[in-house]
């Protein structure tokens, strides 16, 4: 089971190893950091980097493709070559996912016409100009395709996927390997539940707003 | 603020991505990824390779100190250099904190003596041989010192950190900009909860009984 993980510049760190620490135990699984060209890739911050142990050109056909999100994601999507690849790939995938934005990168490929999507809770109206269905949800499935939610969620979005092409007792021993029992010690992750005055300043702060 | 998280060969990605999502964001954080030597350091997976910027004598006094854990956390626990890194840098940090096995570095360090802490729930016993008392709560604080659980247990861990070392409103912007509100499509993630079944499997397939 081939996995590739696509890292572009100001990706976001937990929007990748998230589900790469749930989808590397799964059977037979064989990841591979992949980026326009092979290096360290930085992260938002710019204070991590991933190695991409793999260029674009050398990864033709994982089956599954993780595209994470994070402010560099902006700039992908008028990148033709990350399109094309993405739109190539996504016809030999079993799944093609996102996390966070990297829905954006997905619907800039033409691949979420018509379909339910998801996204950072900040992007989710802009998938409605690509012809998505911006779904407030966690994790959202059509047919082969994943989007999930902001950064946190593609751990909730691997082990969906695992139990999917695998079976439930693959991703329950997966999930209590990494002990994932989250005890969060607010109830603030999403804008629902957070604070009106915090969800308020993160909006106001938002680079979708600038990007209209 | 300066931030260490500290890298070695076979350590567990997520343990040091998820605090690193959490810690980057609070007021004046600079992270600095830390090794024996700098440059890139292989996941226990060995498909990931994080970058470690600063090599150990270039690091002398974060104010937070994480340690993940990992396969490799066995090697460093016989490390003169690292547990005498570790002891130095404890003496001027405001928070030690640990994830997953890194606590037994931690302890090896002879830091956790007659001090309550957790770890994985597969090395919890581990940490009475090194006079620490093995508590099986996600985030345990003692003082300075904040161990935590298994793998994910680190994003509860570094926004507890935040709550106490700046304010609540803090790590509610940053559990809401990393969208936490965690929705596992299975309630498998500690021992008491998984399936026995699963629990034995991971059990009879610990290292930790090996190394005795």
């Amino acid at each position: 089971m081939e996995i590739a993980i696509l890292l572009f510049d100001r990706f976001t760190a937990l929007d990748a190893v998230g589900p790469y620490e749930v989808l590397r135990s799964t059977p037979g699984a064989e990841v591979k950091f992949t980026a326009k060209r092979s290096g360290p890739v930085r992260t938002d911050a710019g204070s991590l980097a991933i190695t991409a142990d793999y260029a674009l050109d050398t990864v033709t056909s994982p089956d599954i493709l993780v595209i994470p999100g994070g402010p560099g994601q902006t700039a992908l999507m008028d990148d033709g070559e990350i399109l094309d690849w993405v739109r190539r790939v996504h016809t030999h995938t079993k799944w093609t996912t996102s996390v966070c934005t990297g829905s954006l990168v997905l619907a800039a490929a033409g691949l979420l016409k018509g379909l339910r999507a998801t996204s950072h809770w900040l992007a989710l109206d802009q998938l409605r100009k690509y012809g998505a269905e911006p779904t407030a949800e966690r994790v959202v499935i059509e047919g082969k395709i994943i989007t999930a939610a902001g950064v946190s969620a593609g751990i909730d979005m691997a082990l969906t996927l695992v139990a999917r092409e695998f079976n439930d007792e693959i991703a329950q021993a997966i999930q209590l390997g990494i002990e994932y029992d989250p005890q969060p010690p607010f109830d603030a992750g999403s804008p629902s539940k957070a604070p009106a005055s915090i969800v308020e300043r993160l909006r106001s702060r938002s680079r979708f707003i600038l990007e209209g």
